[in-house]
């Protein structure tokens, strides 16, 4: 096996969604789309800021769309793109292997 | 969508295949057991350093399993275990996804 093997484009695909949060953040919005305050009971872990830092750099990857709602009172809601939504069977494989495997035996 | 709905073991099961390396690492050795210069030849930008590093993390994981070779010269090579091996769909899932949607409109 040689470095030619090597593919960047899932390399950058593994490490986006690998990224921490950005795996519970696009399975939360599967579920369609949700406020930030819904969001960020849906992920205790996540402080809002790095939750505000995540939604933005999905946003600069194209995988969630911010709507702005029409007030008042203004609201902003985060959804799935269709390249985000995309990621479904990618989630769904995640989960099936983290049940079979995650805390089993080898 | 409340808390209760946020999966601990998705969560560690999507970090750690998203770890930086990690992913390339288990798709690599997809094709069968590699030694560690044929490894680091696969992934050309992980240093020597860090590539042993994470061979470690995925030994303690479960994933990846160190071979000792007899010799002379004794070599050791790394191969997926049946836990590893189970990657293969969540990998093939990413590269679809990467396929599709990297680099690609939203």
């Amino acid at each position: 096996m040689s470095g030619e093997d090597f593919c960047p484009t899932f390399q950058s695909a593994v490490e986006l969604i690998g990224r921490r949060w950005n795996g519970a953040i696009a399975r939360a919005l599967l579920q369609g789309a949700l406020h930030f305050a819904e969001l960020s009971r849906a992920i205790p872990e996540i402080s809002d800021r790095l939750l505000s830092r995540r939604l933005r750099e999905l946003e600069e990857a194209g995988i969630v769309e911010r709507r702005v709602e029409d007030g008042p009172p203004v609201r902003v809601s985060y959804a799935l793109t269709a390249k985000g939504a995309a990621l479904e069977e990618v989630i769904a494989q995640v989960e099936r292997w983290a049940n079979d495997w995650v805390g089993a035996p080898r």
